[in-house]
């Protein structure tokens, strides 16, 4: 089954207590698309500056990730930059150049229109709402956002939840966009806004699906040396809708299992810098971590 | 199976964005028996001042916690103050008068002695070393220990680590007992000086228990209005040992469950000032979270 993917193409600067990376893959459509073609083709539709580099996503060409849907600007590549603190848990932007991204405008190609997975990368709200104008409604439509857009679009925000059926955001997040110290509050609060699902990212503390069929409390996979955390979030919304994917039904079984997919994904990204470990995983690795899960949390 | 355990009786005046309580029964003492009474009768060896009214601890007596070992002194009861904040996982300590607990010297009782498990509730580590010296060796030996030991008696933790069976602390703790940022690594750490076992409890993010046999990841029970956070560790401490004394053989699968018990039993805690919530439950509500913490990590 076709996954959309509306996002950023980056090329990120990145200091951890374990080493640094220059300008190296990054961005929501790409951490995206690299988790999510373990399970099916992915069109992805975004933007980079004449100074990017196709052969080096070549990997991701090979994988069924379409780029079709990428346009080529002139001027340079988003480029963000970051450090890491020792507890890894905590960043510093240093700088955030969005250069050809600032005016990006998302055109979707016609042979992507009815794709049937939609995944709304973190980007401006007013251009997600834009991409659900232009597509025919899918199977499934996955939110993303972040503080700077919940706090400064948050009527257009509103009108995004009561078109998608499933948001995908972080604690810190939901409690930005609720007001809601509980994020089990929280939750309740954005399904009467619409979404039939609240997926909230805890980073090393896993992550927690809320819908009508109540909780589902998945960890993270235990991770012994975190590498570089960027990206996590959206390998965990690829993995996720990677797996989803390949469901036939998507009831509350497989979502649960897809919350699962989509920690195990994030795992192995932070296990290096940019795709250096995820890109080189097999499926049958994924696997055998959601069964190591399985393990981890039976009692 | 009897329970030992030696630790502190409080009055705690607690506020919190729900309320305020003044002079509300607490302590590690008494929070880790209320909750494990459920399972086992317990021994309790601390001390309180001729201001303590033992009236207010019927309901303890009623369910075979035994206060022979609770000595009392001429002086005020230990007395704790702190407010929570509006996100309730952060608090500040208004006040900290130890009163008769400053000169504490636990003494274990003849008719103590023999019990099967012990809880070395957070105390100083040389008297909690002095009550190893004094009692016969248990089945199980559990300890908790908090930040202000673990800055300024270093030496004396590390000596108790290598005589109890299985270490008790929060993720805060653990990194600054092992100085490693990554749960994982700490915790493999603390095994190599002597336990068989580490849970590292996480507030609302539950908890994990390490152990040669592997890891095994448990959430917080999803409470919706946390009213009071206050002795949710020692109640965690008490769920635990007390499903333990049940248990005819202690191997990673009780461990396991064991774990769940804990999680459950501060769940409780949590949702009203003091033991109010805790001490009005039954042994067939705890059941019905544990399995309920079942259903809902189950994928």
């Amino acid at each position: 089954m076709s996954i959309l993917v509306v996002g950023s193409i980056a090329l990120d600067t990145v200091e951890t207590p374990h080493g640094k990376a220059d300008d190296a893959l990054g961005g929501s459509a790409l951490f995206f698309s690299t988790a999510a073609s373990f399970f099916s083709p992915v069109n992805m539709v975004g933007v980079v500056g004449d100074d990017f580099n196709f052969a080096d996503v070549e990997f991701l060409k090979n994988r069924n990730v379409d780029f079709s849907g990428v346009v080529t600007e002139s001027g340079e590549t988003f480029r963000w930059g970051g450090k890491y603190h020792k507890n890894i848990n905590l960043r510093d932007t240093l700088f955030t150049d969005l250069n050809v991204f600032q005016d990006f405008k998302p055109t979707i190609p016609e042979h992507y229109r009815n794709s049937e997975l939609i995944f709304l990368a973190n980007i401006d709200p007013d251009l997600q709402l834009d991409v659900l104008d232009q597509i025919n409604k899918p199977r499934i439509s996955v939110l993303d956002t972040m503080n700077f857009w919940i706090s400064s679009k948050r009527d257009s925000l509103m009108r995004l939840l009561r078109q998608v059926d499933i948001l995908i955001l972080n604690d810190e997040e939901l409690i930005q966009l609720t007001e809601k110290h509980n994020l089990y509050d929280g939750a309740s609060d954005i399904l009467k806004e619409g979404p039939k699902a609240v997926v909230i990212k805890k980073g090393e503390h896993g992550a927690v699906l809320v819908s009508a069929n109540g909780y589902f409390l998945a960890p993270a996979y235990p991770v012994k040396r975190v590498i570089d955390p960027t990206g996590a979030g959206d390998s965990f919304a690829g993995g996720f809708m990677g797996f989803l994917s390949t469901c036939e039904e998507i009831n509350h079984q497989t979502l649960r299992q897809a919350v699962v997919y989509g920690s195990v994904a994030a795992s192995f990204t932070v296990e290096d810098f940019s795709f250096d470990r995820l890109k080189n995983i097999s499926l049958g690795e994924i696997k055998e971590r959601v069964n190591s899960i399985r393990e981890m949390t039976s009692f």
